[in-house]
């Protein structure tokens, strides 16, 4: 059992079974990987240079981890491949997640047209572009303003896994194979099991959240770069349809909660119809409509009430009440 | 402030806001109503005639409950409406839930072709018509089988108001004034916010559930009959976009989860790509796949992981791993 490293000048931005393998590791090994923050060190670039509004020493500290814009294809900055030896089409890489250790701010954003759940509605309402930057040097939580109080729970939003099907393939997409599946429960302690399709498997990760509500509302969780360790495992033949994980972690943690509901035929739009009314909450408290969606995104989770009660199926969304330090 | 009481006399089975009152209250009085199972009778009407099969003790258990059936329109049947003074189109009534209690039994279903998840699916592998009993006299836990023990939490599954338009409308579907709406964290020192449609509001409420995971994923949870006490409050022209509550729960608890997920560019799809990964695990374990089926619809949770990564959205379907009394 060996123990790596990996550096960020193993970067790729595309899921392509031709990358040439960053590290070669046994089943067994474990894998220490520097990460950069979705925006490819972008946020970074616009702090720098003087475009980002926020408190000045966060500003600055944020300017002083500005890099060159990367040449080629955009799309998440992933370190590796890892090529773990033995691993064959139809294996499970099993992905134990050791520790997860953030930078020392981050970010959320949101705009009027991208990703965003309810972008299109809000541009309407005049949903301007938006960046907020967090201080992370706290570790255990970070203050979205005065009174306002967020756990942080770090976990990789992207891990895994080089598709069969020969690339380039953007890596803004989840697959079967994982990659960009922004799941909060995968903290340290979790473990995932990918299905490997190519020899060698060739495992990525990236895109650090230091906190996100299940949803990602805004598009974007609280971005950052930094490292993450993993070990690795390899269970011969298993064939899974789709990654799965094991979890200590259910959800987020509060004494108690504010949610609102949708109720429609349509599951994105019971989304919305949820996500919607919990903003008026937000901004009832006197945030902007910027800060209401950022912060919801951040701290939000979106479950399926009931998906059987046809016509109508209810999506419900949960405040953690607890943020509110005042209350 | 005076304390009411409703018997399951007082029941009907659509929502309409023709329908007469079955009790007047002011704001700040209580109610404790007495609610029938989801089948109206019907599971216990089949035990008494020797139509299920279980331990003996709970089928007898299950017939003793038995009453003739009912005539006129089916649906939950829902005890109310309950005539709250004052109440005013644009208000809002909230509803504290001071105490659910369940009967000594409850049962959950699937089918082939009934509303389940994944009902069209299963059909094809062989499902099978299947009602299983639980025993719910202990109160707190209930034995699926040796082995694997489900703690009990229990919610109305239908709370809501009478609709303006004019009725009857069936009980199935939830609305913009709550109805069916089946979210699990609606127990016992929760409060529920719902828009107010009509004069007096006319409030009704049924459908216990013992236990559910957020999504109901065979079209039942622990369907029981029972009664419920409830407070009843009124805020002025608050005007609710669609019912809102405050809970102290967030969902299930467990020291571990194994979670599945599906990917998908439709939320349903991935729903269903996650849950029939998950059955698969409870197969691996022992259980056919109706048991499987029905002690998932109990107890596993339906995150919506990621809502923006396009074109394929993320659900994560979530077993606690505590139920399974052997790790």
């Amino acid at each position: 059992m060996s123990d790596h490293h990996l550096g960020t000048d193993a970067i790729h931005t595309v899921w392509d079974n031709g990358l040439r393998p960053a590290l070669t590791i046994r089943p067994g090994d474990t894998v220490t990987s520097g990460t950069l923050d979705a925006s490819d060190g972008g946020v970074a670039r616009r702090a720098a240079a003087g475009e980002l509004k926020g408190p000045p020493e966060l500003v600055a500290l944020a300017a002083s981890d500005a890099f060159p814009e990367r040449e080629g294809p955009r799309g998440h900055p992933l370190t590796g491949p890892v090529f773990v030896e033995g691993a064959e089409p139809g294996d499970v890489l099993q992905v134990e997640i050791l520790e997860v250790r953030t930078a020392a701010w981050g970010w959320t954003g949101c705009r009027p047209n991208g990703i965003g759940l309810l972008d299109a509605a809000l541009a309407e309402e005049g949903l301007q572009p938006y960046t907020h930057l967090w201080d992370l040097r706290e570790r255990t939580h970070t203050d979205f303003r005065p009174g306002i109080r967020l756990p942080l729970v770090p976990f990789p939003g992207v891990m895994g896994v080089a598709p069969a099907a020969p690339g380039p393939h953007p890596t803004a997409p989840p697959r079967q194979v994982g990659g960009n599946m922004d799941i909060r429960q995968l903290v340290a302690g979790s473990t995932l099991f990918l299905p490997v399709e190519v020899p060698g498997a060739l495992f990525s990760v990236g895109d650090l959240h230091a906190a996100q509500g299940d949803g990602e509302l805004s598009g974007t969780g609280i971005e950052c770069a930094g490292g993450v360790t993993l070990r690795f495992g390899l269970e011969r033949g298993a064939n899974l349809s789709t990654p799965e994980f094991i979890t200590p972690t259910h959800g987020g943690t509060s004494t108690r909660w504010h949610a609102t509901t949708g109720h429609h035929p349509d599951l994105m739009t019971a989304a919305r119809l949820a996500l919607r009314a919990l903003l008026r909450r937000l901004q009832a408290r006197g945030l902007t409509l910027e800060e209401a969606y950022v912060l919801a995104s951040a701290c939000v989770d979106l479950k399926i009430s009931q998906i059987v009660d046809a016509p109508n199926y209810t999506v419900s969304a949960f405040l953690p009440l607890d943020i509110f330090l005042e209350e």
